[in-house]
This record gives C-alpha cells, structure tokens and sequence, in this order.
C-alpha cells in the first residue's frame, strides 16, 4: 500500500514538472528565468499575481531565519532580501522586476499612452528616450514594454504596490494602537525640538556641504533642493524595530514618532517653499500657511474628535456587524483616515497613525476569550508589511552605488544626517537614551523619494543626484536597524550591570 | 472646559466640511456625486482606494444589519446593499461604478490601447461602438474614458477586484480548513451523482427549452452554448451561507462542496466541448481529455503530497519565521495552491479549497493561547470576503430585468435549474436532507460569466441573451440563501418536534 502511494506520487511529481516546464504557455518567454514568473491565460487575472504574493512571503520568511541567525533586526533581512533576489532576476530579465525598477519610466508611459493622440508604442520611445537610462537597462525595459503581455505584469506591480501600501498602512495602525494621546502630548515638546533640530540641522549643514564641495556651479536651488530632500524623517523602518523588539512603549519610542509626525508637516512645508521658489522664482507665503493648518486641522480634528466620536461609532458598529466589530470597525476607520489624510495634504501613515491612536481596547465587548484589536489585527499586518519591505530590496538598484562621486556625495550627507540628528536628540529629557532617539531619527524615506522623482521632473535633479538621494535612503535604511538595536540592549545591559 | 472643546469641535467640523466641499480638487467633476468618490493628487495613489474599500465595508456592514433584521443570511444582505449603492451611484454618473458596470468594455479599450499602433482615444470610440450598448450608458462611459484622471479610476476598480478576488479565494480556503479529505471521500460517490444528473439535467432541459421556445430559427450552436454556460455551479454563495449558519460540517455541506468542485472540473470539459465545436465544428478529443487528467493530477497530486509534504513545511517553517507560522505558512500555501490551480486549468477557488483541506490544525504549533489558524484568518477574510459580495451587487444593472423576452427566458432557465438540481439531490444518502443539496446547488457564478463573454466575443451570443446569463446568475443567487437558510431550519424544527 506504502509503496504505491510513493509511485503514485514520484509519477505525478514528475508529470507536473513535466507538464511546468514543456507544457506552459510560454508568451515571448523562451528562457526559463521568464517563464518561470509568466502570467497564466485561463480564468482569474490575479492568479499571477497570488504566486508572486506566496514567492514574496517566502522570501520575507528566509530573510527573518537569516537576520535572527546573524542577530540582526527582522526588517533588515527582508530588505536585503529583497535585494539579492532582485538583483538576481533583474539579471536574468524578469519582466515583473523590469517594471518594479523601472516603475516611473512605465507609469510614465502608461500617462502617455491615455493622452489622446499619442500610441503605446510611440509614448515608450518617446519616455525611454528621455529617461536616459544606461543602454542595457533601455533595452530590457523596452523589451519588457513592448510584450503583448505587458498589462498582465503591470497590473501585477501595481497590486503589490497597492499591498505595500497597505503594509505599511496597517503597521503604523498597530504603532498607532500601541501609543496613546496622553503619552505623547507628554512629549510634545520634546519631540517639537528633536524635529526642528535634526530638520535645520540637514537642511543647512547639506546646503553648506553641497555648495561648497560639489556644486559651486550653476543654480544654487539645486543643493538647497537636495538638501531638502533629506529633512523629512521615514517612520515605517523606526517603527517595525521597535515593534520587533516590543519597545514601542518605551518613552524614547513616543519622542521618536511624535518628532516623525511633526517632521513629515514639516517636511511637506519645506517641499511646498522650495518647489514655489523653484517654480515661480519666490515664496508663496499662502500655500505654506495653508499647508501647515490643514495639517493641524486633520490632527488636532482626529485627536479631538476621536476621543467623542470613536466610542458612539463601536457602539453603533457593535449593532450592525454583531461578531465581527473588532474586525470591520478598525480596518474601516483605518482606511477612511488614512484618505482623509491624503485629503488634507498629508501621507497616508499619518492618518493611519492617528487611526490607531484614537481607537481604545475598552471600548470594543469584551468577547469570551477576551480577544483584543491588536491581535485581531497583528496577523494581517504580518502578512501585508512585509510586502513593503521587500519592495524596498527589490527596487534597489546595486549598481548605484559604483559611481564614485554618487558615493562620495551620498556618504558625505549620511555624515550630515547623523550629526544632525545626534544634536537633534541632545536637548531630550535627562535620563533618556540620546543614542535611542538619533538612530530612530535617521531613516529616510517616501517623502524624499516624493522629493526626488519631483526635483527631477522639475529638471533640478539628474540622474546623479537622483541617485544620491536613493542611496542615502538606502545606507541611512541599512544603518537604523541595527544601531537602533544596539542603542536599546546597550542601554539595557548598562542599566542590568548596574542593578 | 467643556464648552471650549465643544466650540472648537464644531469650528473644525463646519472649516472641514467647507474645506472639503469647496477647495476639493474636482477634475471635471462639478456635480457633488463625482466629487465625493474623486481621487486625491497628493502622494499615495491607493489613498483613493482606502475611502471605496472603507465605504464597500460600510455598505457591508449595513446589510449584514439589514439582513439580520429581516432574518436573511447575511451575505444576501451584502449583494442587495451592492445593487441599492451601485444603482444610486450609476445614476449619478460616478466614474468608478460605471467603470465596474463596463469593465468589460473598459478592458478592451485598456487591451487595444496597448497594441502598437491604436490610440487610447480611437479605441475608446472603437470599442464604444462595437459594444452596443443604450446610448445614455454609452455617452456615460464615454465620459469617464476621457476624463484625465481615468487611470485612477480604473486602477481603483482593478484594485478591487483584486481584494473581491482575495476575498473569494480566502473564504474557500476556510471552507477547506472546515473540511477535511476522509469526510469528502466519504460523500465523493454521492457527490459525483449529484455534479452529474444536476449538469445533464440543465444541459439537456435547458437545450431543449431554448430550442424549441425561445431559438427555433439560428445556429442550433446558440441554444447548446447557453445551456452549457449555466451548467458549472458557484460555491461562493452556498459555502457563506453555510459558514454564516456555522454549518459546514454538515453531511450535506460536503456533499454539495464535493460536487462543485467536480462541476467546476467537468464545467470546463463541457466549455472546451462547446467552445471546440463553435470554432472547429469539430469536437477536440484531446483537449478534452487533455483538461480532465490536468484537474486530476492537480487534485490528486495536492491530496496525496499534501499529508507528507505539509508537516515538513510547517516544521520548516516553524523555523524559518517562528512566532508568525500560525500566519505565514496558510497564507502562503493558499495563494501558491491558488495559482497552481489556475495553471492546471482550474479556478483559484479550486486551489483555495484544497489548500485548506490538507492544513490541520495539529501540524502546528500549539501556542499559550491556542490559537488556531482558523481563528488568525477568519479577521482576514471578514475583511476580504464581503467585498466579493458586494461587487457582484454594484455589478448588477437592474434594468435588465425590464426585458419581457430576457425575462421570460430566465425564469424558464431558473425553473429548469431548479427541477434538475432537485432531481440531482435524489440519489443522496437516505436520511441526507436533500432540499439543503438542491438548494446549495443552485446559484450560477463565475464560471458562467466566463462563458458568457467567451460567448460574446465568438458572436454566438448578442445582447439579450448575454443578459439571460447575467439574468439566471443573479435570480439563482438571490433565492439560494433564503432558501437554503429555510431548507436547514426546516429539517432542525422537525428534528427538533420528534424529539
């Protein structure tokens, strides 16, 4: 009996991978690095796509076993990860990953195509054209673009994008949830200061550096734009290493996400000004004003609203859904503040920060087994945030990081970023972790990559300087992780010494 | 104290309310319906997407009430809240619903567009005359596929269909973890009689009916491809039924799972038979049996190397990801079983269902709180799930049931389906409620919709009857809850009484 099922299942093992590799609608895909990642003809158009969520996860999974065995945070393995593997099937001309790198360029194309008088295939041209990319990257994007398969792999990109967002939506949710009104009013003021410091600090210290060493000539806007990329802090990798290490409640934890909100305002501010200089040749004082009350407005509005309006809603969610209110009512609020945010001119994780902030666990029933929001929800993050740091990897270009000047510049302003930030955190409460506060800091992120795509299509950036920003996102990234967790055990192992 | 938060509460309430109606990015929307469900221009694409996925979750949640309150099944609920919203919406000219309405022909126009040498513009008209459809829905659709920001829109409603795709995949998957392999072979005997006599009853019924009634003169091809299309049955509905009434361990449950899973399979052997010989005249022998050893191998395969492979890989990765195993490992068996069904030629859903059945609960392990993996996924596809069901609600154009002739055609196909599933539940074990079999059994779904445009575009089926298919699919999936909800209570009161 035994040994039929072992024939049985060795036969149907081999007609499958028969039937894999011989039998596949192949599309243009003739070597198996393509076909390996094809998109199906037959029935669901996301069937594609749930393989390339399932290889994601597995990816993310391995990173975590790698990073736990080199005692590094999980968020780090996924990362890098995500780069090795892109980097690999980059090589081996993977459509999926030609569109993920190569995302603006496609965008761009697709807005091109949708204007009425211009074709697909002429709007590839015309944007492979002026993006300047390196020969062997046209050649494979454009390859890519002119698939009749095409739209199966953008649409791919694009819901995993869309599930990246989500991720890191849902994990501010639960930072959010973890934090409370009281704790960081508390300080507020300390964090207001942490802000200012580190966002002056790189702002003018970047400036200086850049004048002065590469770009004494030509317009002097473009090292105050590149300076002003960096300000704005990235909260999504400070944030899951503080999750991964249950520290969220730690008071260096509320400092470092009350200083990122305010950064990200302020932040949006300074875009505001210099992309007005940039574009009219002066400050627009009214935008600027309008900027920062319509950021007050969404937070003090969400915090003071929150507070009367979340419990009545439970209570009404609690009649409607009946078993699922912990569920539907949390996921709902989440996404409408996280748009109500984007409406008031703000990121998306603000929103979902402040969607997680006003929700409390006692206002839900208390079920029989006495189930809380955050471990209802917990699980979902752990499936959808990681999509977003994988993504991170997966868009790394490491050929980036050959340019020498790149590198120079690139490490030069690292420098800048974490003096700055070193300073930033100099004026905290006796007693906290300074150490704590400037690795939290350090991450660069989406906002600057706002910057950075902005600055370019404004002709302020090249290529050059494009990239220096992505690398300094990407050594600032690599850096936090690992300094955070230093800064918080050597803090611990003094404080255990001395007990 | 009070009053000052009060005054403050209502002052940004009114500045809210001013700023969002009045300083709103409008696009060409100056009527308040296309206002409110506008995209956003500032940073996160998909901040859009979280108000549609917020609001489909309210809507949801009011018809789970609705439903509740007319002692309907919840899931009922759901799709009438979906008919009420889209038809509302429709009328008002929002863009994402008549993108949801005329996705197929939003498809073709985004299909044509790609190709080299079509304008997005000269496709748009193309398309929009080749559809045919009433000129008030074509001059609406028209307008949305100008506008300039219909990218957004459709990546909104791509993105929904993703979650409704997600959604339907997670809930077979739940479905599949409340089974289990012995109990289904158990009932497979059964459940075969009851795939086969449902599906020859419906073909042979409904060919009859049509051919004799309805298409006397025409290609006799036409009467034999419509019945065929309303041959496969959906289990979507069915098993939310069964799982909103916590009984899908029922012998009847299984026995109605076990049977559409074989209609699926022998679905597609009668849509290659049909299709083979509308576009050869001939029957292809080898593709059809080419189809049933596919389904089978896949089946089989996933039965038999599921019990030895999958304790391995939940050791595996019990390793690799530790706390998160209970998260990791299902989610990503599903979405892996979910593609590989579709490149077997089989639906996702197929994929889905099998994943859950060769996960059990004690390959994992057993944490403090002994949470299964049942109770981690459920929040998931709480959240997924509904969306399935209220977009085949905003799906639905009601008007098409104004037609006298679609009309009658219909309710003879309905009746038709009824009388062969009901003839179809004869067989079954004696004491086996046989109405809950035929009940379960009856809605039309997916499958039938692929038929349906595979029809359209080979040209053997025109408008109406189209809207026959979309007609049955939408009246079967009306009357399965209610009636099914009715079939089990009946037997319970009856057991009940003689006890």
């Amino acid at each position: 009996m035994k040994k039929t099922i072992k024939l049985t299942l060795s036969a149907s093992l081999i007609c499958l991978a028969a039937w894999y590799f011989l039998g596949m609608p192949g599309g243009s895909g003739a070597d198996p690095a393509t076909n390996i990642l094809a998109p199906s003809q037959s029935g669901d158009p996301y069937a594609f796509l749930f393989e390339v969520l399932a290889i994601v996860l597995i990816i993310a999974t391995v990173g975590h076993y790698a990073a736990a065995k080199l005692k590094q945070s999980p968020v780090l393995g996924e990362i890098a990860m995500g780069i090795i593997v892109g980097s690999l099937l980059y090589q081996l001309g993977g459509p999926t990953i030609t569109i993920i790198r190569h995302y603006e360029q496609v965008h761009q194309v697709s807005s091109e195509a949708l204007k009425a008088s211009v074709c697909f295939s002429d709007a590839t041209h015309k944007v492979l054209q002026e993006a300047g990319l390196p020969e062997k990257d046209t050649r494979q994007l454009e390859q890519v673009l002119l698939r009749k398969d095409v739209a199966q792999f953008y649409l791919t990109v694009n819901a995993l994008q869309l599930f990246s967002s989500l991720g890191v939506v849902l994990l501010l949710f639960m930072v959010g949830l973890e934090s409370n009104v009281k704790e960081l009013r508390a300080v507020g003021g300390w964090a207001l200061g942490v802000a200012l410091i580190g966002m002056a600090g790189i702002f003018l210290l970047g400036y200086l550096a850049l004048s002065i060493f590469f770009l004494k000539d030509g317009n002097p806007l473009i090292p105050a734009f590149l300076a002003a990329a960096l300000t704005a802090t990235s909260i999504g990798i400070t944030a899951r290493v503080f999750q991964d290490m249950k520290r969220l409640r730690m008071r260096e934890a509320k400092v470092v996400l009350g200083a990122a909100v305010m950064d990200d305002v302020l932040g949006l501010i300074i875009l505001a000004v210099v992309t007005g200089v940039a574009i009219r040749g002066a400050v627009d004082l009214s935008t600027v004003t309008w900027i920062f009350v319509k950021a007050a407005i969404f937070l003090m509005g969400v915090v003071l609203w929150g507070a009367i309006l979340v419990p009545r809603l439970v209570t009404l969610f609690t009649t409607l859904s009946r078993g699922n209110v912990k569920v539907i009512f949390p996921f709902a609020l989440l996404m409408f503040l996280a748009w109500l945010a984007d409406q008031f001119g703000l990121a998306t994780i603000i929103g979902a920060f402040a969607a997680g902030l006003i929700i409390k666990e006692d206002y839900f029933p208390q079920g029989r087994q006495g189930r809380t929001v955050a471990s209802i929800i917990a699980p979902i993050q752990a499936i959808f945030a990681p999509i977003f740091f994988v993504l991170i990897g997966l868009r790394v270009n490491i050929t980036a990081f050959a340019d020498l000047q790149v590198l120079l510049m690139s490490l030069v302003l690292v420098g800048i970023i974490l003096i700055s930030k070193l300073a930033s955190a100099l004026p905290v409460k006796k007693g906290d972790n300074r150490l704590v506060v400037a690795a939290g800091m350090l991450p660069r992120g989406e906002v600057s990559l706002i910057f950075a795509s902005l600055g370019k299509s404004l002709g302020l950036l090249n290529d050059n300087l494009f990239a220096v920003i992505i690398v300094v996102m990407l050594l600032t990234t690599f850096i936090t992780p690992p300094l955070l967790k230093w800064a918080i055990e050597r803090q611990e192992l003094s404080a255990s010494v001395r007990v």
